[in-house]
Protein backbone atom coordinates (compact mmCIF):
# COMPACT_ATOMS: atom_id res chain seq x y z
CA UNK A 1 0.00 0.00 0.00
CA UNK A 2 1.38 2.88 -0.89
CA UNK A 3 2.61 4.85 2.20
CA UNK A 4 2.04 9.08 3.31
CA UNK A 5 4.12 11.21 5.65
CA UNK A 6 1.97 13.57 7.41
CA UNK A 7 4.53 16.07 8.98
CA UNK A 8 3.59 18.48 12.27
CA UNK A 9 2.77 21.14 9.88
CA UNK A 10 0.11 19.55 8.21
CA UNK A 11 -1.33 18.32 11.58
CA UNK A 12 -1.38 21.67 12.86
CA UNK A 13 -3.60 23.08 10.13
CA UNK A 14 -5.93 20.48 10.13
CA UNK A 15 -6.30 20.42 14.01
CA UNK A 16 -7.63 23.98 13.30
CA UNK A 17 -9.75 22.77 10.80
CA UNK A 18 -11.33 20.09 13.17
CA UNK A 19 -11.47 22.62 16.01
CA UNK A 20 -13.41 25.11 13.82
CA UNK A 21 -15.86 22.18 12.96
CA UNK A 22 -16.86 21.28 16.19
CA UNK A 23 -20.30 23.02 17.33
CA UNK A 24 -21.25 21.58 19.87
CA UNK A 25 -20.64 22.42 23.87
CA UNK A 26 -18.61 19.32 25.48
CA UNK A 27 -16.73 19.99 28.98
CA UNK A 28 -14.25 17.33 28.64
CA UNK A 29 -12.07 15.17 26.34
CA UNK A 30 -10.87 12.06 26.56
CA UNK A 31 -8.32 10.62 23.97
CA UNK A 32 -7.70 7.23 22.72
CA UNK A 33 -4.38 6.16 23.51
CA UNK A 34 -1.98 6.53 21.88
CA UNK A 35 -3.02 7.94 18.55
CA UNK A 36 -5.35 10.39 20.02
CA UNK A 37 -2.94 12.08 22.13
CA UNK A 38 -1.33 14.56 20.71
CA UNK A 39 -4.26 16.14 19.20
CA UNK A 40 -6.10 16.09 23.09
CA UNK A 41 -3.14 17.70 24.09
CA UNK A 42 -3.18 20.42 21.36
CA UNK A 43 -7.00 20.82 21.85
CA UNK A 44 -7.08 20.98 25.41
CA UNK A 45 -4.61 23.99 25.57
CA UNK A 46 -6.94 25.59 22.85
CA UNK A 47 -10.18 25.36 24.53
CA UNK A 48 -8.21 26.14 27.42
CA UNK A 49 -9.73 22.53 29.41
CA UNK A 50 -7.53 21.09 31.88
CA UNK A 51 -10.17 18.05 31.88
CA UNK A 52 -8.32 15.75 29.18
CA UNK A 53 -8.27 12.20 30.10
CA UNK A 54 -7.13 8.65 28.37
CA UNK A 55 -7.96 5.75 27.76
CA UNK A 56 -6.10 2.13 26.66
CA UNK A 57 -7.34 0.06 24.17
CA UNK A 58 -5.85 -3.48 22.97
CA UNK A 59 -7.35 -4.80 19.51
CA UNK A 60 -7.30 -8.46 19.19
CA UNK A 61 -8.48 -11.41 16.81
CA UNK A 62 -11.11 -14.24 18.59
CA UNK A 63 -10.69 -17.70 17.38
CA UNK A 64 -13.40 -16.80 14.92
CA UNK A 65 -11.00 -13.97 13.28
CA UNK A 66 -13.16 -11.50 14.72
CA UNK A 67 -11.57 -8.13 16.12
CA UNK A 68 -12.37 -7.64 19.76
CA UNK A 69 -11.25 -4.59 21.48
CA UNK A 70 -10.72 -4.40 25.25
CA UNK A 71 -10.89 -0.86 27.05
CA UNK A 72 -9.18 -0.06 29.81
CA UNK A 73 -8.20 2.74 32.29
CA UNK A 74 -11.67 4.34 32.13
CA UNK A 75 -11.40 7.91 33.78
CA UNK A 76 -13.65 9.25 36.14
CA UNK A 77 -15.47 11.81 33.95
CA UNK A 78 -16.15 13.85 37.38
CA UNK A 79 -19.14 16.08 36.54
CA UNK A 80 -18.92 16.44 33.03
CA UNK A 81 -22.17 16.28 30.97
CA UNK A 82 -20.77 16.16 27.28
CA UNK A 83 -17.11 14.06 26.40
CA UNK A 84 -15.21 14.53 22.94
CA UNK A 85 -13.36 11.60 22.06
CA UNK A 86 -10.47 12.26 19.94
CA UNK A 87 -8.49 9.54 17.93
CA UNK A 88 -5.97 10.15 14.70
CA UNK A 89 -7.85 7.66 12.41
CA UNK A 90 -11.19 5.86 12.48
CA UNK A 91 -10.38 3.14 10.43
CA UNK A 92 -12.34 -0.11 10.99
CA UNK A 93 -14.14 1.79 13.87
CA UNK A 94 -13.99 -1.55 16.14
CA UNK A 95 -12.12 0.87 18.65
CA UNK A 96 -14.30 3.29 18.67
CA UNK A 97 -17.34 1.67 18.48
CA UNK A 98 -16.12 -0.52 21.58
CA UNK A 99 -15.19 2.91 23.13
CA UNK A 100 -18.29 4.45 22.97
CA UNK A 101 -19.91 0.72 24.16
CA UNK A 102 -18.26 1.14 27.56
CA UNK A 103 -18.01 4.37 28.15
CA UNK A 104 -22.10 5.02 27.80
CA UNK A 105 -22.85 1.72 29.78
CA UNK A 106 -20.45 3.54 32.56
CA UNK A 107 -21.71 6.92 32.16
CA UNK A 108 -25.39 6.67 30.72
CA UNK A 109 -26.06 10.00 31.50
CA UNK A 110 -23.34 11.72 29.68
CA UNK A 111 -23.04 12.49 25.75
CA UNK A 112 -19.95 11.68 23.92
CA UNK A 113 -19.12 12.95 20.39
CA UNK A 114 -16.20 11.76 18.51
CA UNK A 115 -13.44 13.61 16.20
CA UNK A 116 -10.69 12.57 14.18
CA UNK A 117 -8.08 13.83 11.38
CA UNK A 118 -9.03 10.58 9.32
CA UNK A 119 -11.88 8.64 8.68
CA UNK A 120 -12.33 5.61 6.55
CA UNK A 121 -15.31 5.36 4.09
CA UNK A 122 -15.26 1.66 5.02
CA UNK A 123 -15.58 2.21 8.64
CA UNK A 124 -18.28 0.94 10.59
CA UNK A 125 -18.85 4.18 12.32
CA UNK A 126 -17.94 7.89 11.60
CA UNK A 127 -16.85 10.42 13.98
CA UNK A 128 -19.19 13.15 14.24
CA UNK A 129 -16.73 15.54 13.07
CA UNK A 130 -13.35 14.61 10.88
CA UNK A 131 -10.92 16.24 8.70
CA UNK A 132 -9.38 14.24 6.04
CA UNK A 133 -10.28 10.69 4.37
CA UNK A 134 -7.85 7.95 4.55
CA UNK A 135 -6.97 6.48 1.31
CA UNK A 136 -3.38 5.66 2.20
CA UNK A 137 -1.35 3.84 5.18
CA UNK A 138 -0.60 7.27 7.17
CA UNK A 139 2.98 7.73 8.90
CA UNK A 140 2.32 10.28 11.44
CA UNK A 141 5.01 12.48 12.84
CA UNK A 142 4.32 10.86 16.02
CA UNK A 143 5.32 7.79 14.87
CA UNK A 144 8.21 8.37 12.78
CA UNK A 145 9.97 11.45 13.55
CA UNK A 146 12.20 10.18 16.72
CA UNK A 147 13.25 7.38 14.29
CA UNK A 148 14.81 9.65 11.82
CA UNK B 1 9.23 37.43 32.46
CA UNK B 2 11.12 37.01 29.60
CA UNK B 3 9.09 34.56 27.06
CA UNK B 4 10.30 32.04 25.15
CA UNK B 5 8.61 30.13 21.85
CA UNK B 6 9.03 26.62 21.91
CA UNK B 7 8.35 24.97 18.23
CA UNK B 8 7.88 21.61 17.37
CA UNK B 9 11.07 20.97 15.26
CA UNK B 10 13.21 22.26 18.72
CA UNK B 11 10.79 19.94 20.88
CA UNK B 12 11.57 16.42 18.48
CA UNK B 13 15.49 17.23 18.69
CA UNK B 14 15.56 17.50 22.51
CA UNK B 15 12.91 14.27 22.71
CA UNK B 16 15.33 12.58 20.43
CA UNK B 17 18.01 13.83 23.34
CA UNK B 18 16.38 13.01 26.11
CA UNK B 19 15.03 9.33 24.48
CA UNK B 20 18.82 8.69 24.57
CA UNK B 21 19.48 10.08 28.35
CA UNK B 22 17.48 7.48 29.47
CA UNK B 23 19.48 4.34 30.32
CA UNK B 24 17.39 2.09 32.28
CA UNK B 25 14.49 -0.08 31.25
CA UNK B 26 10.80 0.29 32.06
CA UNK B 27 7.82 -1.02 30.31
CA UNK B 28 5.62 1.66 31.13
CA UNK B 29 4.99 5.16 30.11
CA UNK B 30 2.99 7.12 32.59
CA UNK B 31 2.10 11.29 31.50
CA UNK B 32 1.52 13.82 33.93
CA UNK B 33 -1.67 15.54 31.79
CA UNK B 34 -1.59 18.11 30.02
CA UNK B 35 1.89 18.23 29.78
CA UNK B 36 3.56 15.44 29.10
CA UNK B 37 1.20 13.93 26.75
CA UNK B 38 2.97 14.63 22.92
CA UNK B 39 6.16 13.79 25.15
CA UNK B 40 4.93 10.35 25.74
CA UNK B 41 2.77 9.71 22.17
CA UNK B 42 5.99 9.99 20.21
CA UNK B 43 8.02 8.06 23.36
CA UNK B 44 5.40 5.80 23.25
CA UNK B 45 5.92 4.84 19.34
CA UNK B 46 9.88 5.14 19.73
CA UNK B 47 10.07 2.62 22.25
CA UNK B 48 7.54 0.44 20.40
CA UNK B 49 5.50 1.06 24.11
CA UNK B 50 1.10 0.23 24.07
CA UNK B 51 1.38 0.93 27.70
CA UNK B 52 1.18 4.87 27.42
CA UNK B 53 -0.78 5.93 30.49
CA UNK B 54 -2.07 9.36 31.76
CA UNK B 55 -2.41 10.74 35.39
CA UNK B 56 -4.43 14.22 36.11
CA UNK B 57 -3.34 16.10 38.35
CA UNK B 58 -5.11 19.73 40.16
CA UNK B 59 -2.54 22.14 41.84
CA UNK B 60 -4.19 25.23 44.28
CA UNK B 61 -3.21 27.12 47.19
CA UNK B 62 -4.80 25.78 50.23
CA UNK B 63 -5.71 28.37 52.88
CA UNK B 64 -1.68 28.60 54.27
CA UNK B 65 -0.89 29.85 50.82
CA UNK B 66 0.88 26.20 50.73
CA UNK B 67 0.60 24.69 47.07
CA UNK B 68 -1.17 21.63 47.14
CA UNK B 69 -1.74 19.02 44.66
CA UNK B 70 -4.09 17.02 43.74
CA UNK B 71 -3.59 13.67 41.75
CA UNK B 72 -6.57 11.49 40.04
CA UNK B 73 -7.22 8.66 37.39
CA UNK B 74 -4.41 6.85 38.16
CA UNK B 75 -4.02 4.31 35.81
CA UNK B 76 -3.92 0.00 36.39
CA UNK B 77 -0.30 -0.42 35.86
CA UNK B 78 -1.21 -3.86 35.27
CA UNK B 79 1.75 -6.23 34.98
CA UNK B 80 4.63 -3.12 35.12
CA UNK B 81 7.78 -3.44 36.93
CA UNK B 82 9.49 -0.09 36.04
CA UNK B 83 7.74 3.02 35.27
CA UNK B 84 9.08 6.20 33.27
CA UNK B 85 6.90 9.22 34.54
CA UNK B 86 6.98 12.01 31.66
CA UNK B 87 6.16 16.07 32.66
CA UNK B 88 7.21 18.85 29.96
CA UNK B 89 8.50 20.56 32.68
CA UNK B 90 9.60 20.44 36.62
CA UNK B 91 8.90 24.18 37.88
CA UNK B 92 8.22 24.33 41.49
CA UNK B 93 8.75 20.11 41.81
CA UNK B 94 5.21 19.88 43.79
CA UNK B 95 3.56 17.95 41.30
CA UNK B 96 6.12 15.41 40.18
CA UNK B 97 6.60 14.94 43.79
CA UNK B 98 2.90 14.38 44.72
CA UNK B 99 2.28 12.31 41.67
CA UNK B 100 5.70 10.21 42.88
CA UNK B 101 4.08 9.75 46.31
CA UNK B 102 0.53 8.90 45.33
CA UNK B 103 1.73 6.35 43.13
CA UNK B 104 4.19 4.64 44.79
CA UNK B 105 1.89 4.36 47.84
CA UNK B 106 -0.93 2.54 45.54
CA UNK B 107 2.03 0.37 43.76
CA UNK B 108 4.83 0.17 46.48
CA UNK B 109 6.45 -2.86 44.08
CA UNK B 110 6.99 -0.49 40.77
CA UNK B 111 9.99 1.47 40.31
CA UNK B 112 8.61 5.01 38.87
CA UNK B 113 11.91 7.28 37.57
CA UNK B 114 11.05 10.95 35.75
CA UNK B 115 12.02 12.64 32.74
CA UNK B 116 11.13 15.97 31.20
CA UNK B 117 12.34 18.25 29.00
CA UNK B 118 12.95 21.41 30.62
CA UNK B 119 13.82 21.83 34.50
CA UNK B 120 14.11 24.78 37.06
CA UNK B 121 17.16 24.74 39.57
CA UNK B 122 15.11 25.86 42.26
CA UNK B 123 12.85 22.81 41.85
CA UNK B 124 12.49 20.91 45.16
CA UNK B 125 12.75 17.58 42.97
CA UNK B 126 14.98 16.92 39.92
CA UNK B 127 14.45 14.71 37.05
CA UNK B 128 16.28 11.34 36.94
CA UNK B 129 17.01 12.72 33.02
CA UNK B 130 16.05 16.15 31.60
CA UNK B 131 16.90 18.54 28.36
CA UNK B 132 17.27 21.79 29.40
CA UNK B 133 17.27 24.61 32.14
CA UNK B 134 14.16 26.58 32.30
CA UNK B 135 14.91 30.21 32.35
CA UNK B 136 12.60 31.79 30.99
CA UNK B 137 8.41 31.33 30.57
CA UNK B 138 8.25 28.66 27.52
CA UNK B 139 5.34 28.86 24.98
CA UNK B 140 5.11 25.12 24.22
CA UNK B 141 4.22 24.86 20.30
CA UNK B 142 1.61 22.82 21.79
CA UNK B 143 0.28 25.73 23.83
CA UNK B 144 -0.12 28.29 21.56
CA UNK B 145 0.31 27.13 17.85
CA UNK B 146 -3.60 26.44 17.50
CA UNK B 147 -4.22 30.23 18.62
CA UNK B 148 -2.35 31.65 15.93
Amino acid sequence: MNRVYYPYEEFREDLKILANKIDKPFDAILCIARGGMTMAHLLGEYFDMREVYSVNTIGYEDTQKNESVEVFNIPELKSAKSVLILDDIVDSGDTLIEVLNVLSEKYPEVTFMTASLFYKKSAKIAPDWCVKEATKWIDFFWTVDLKQ
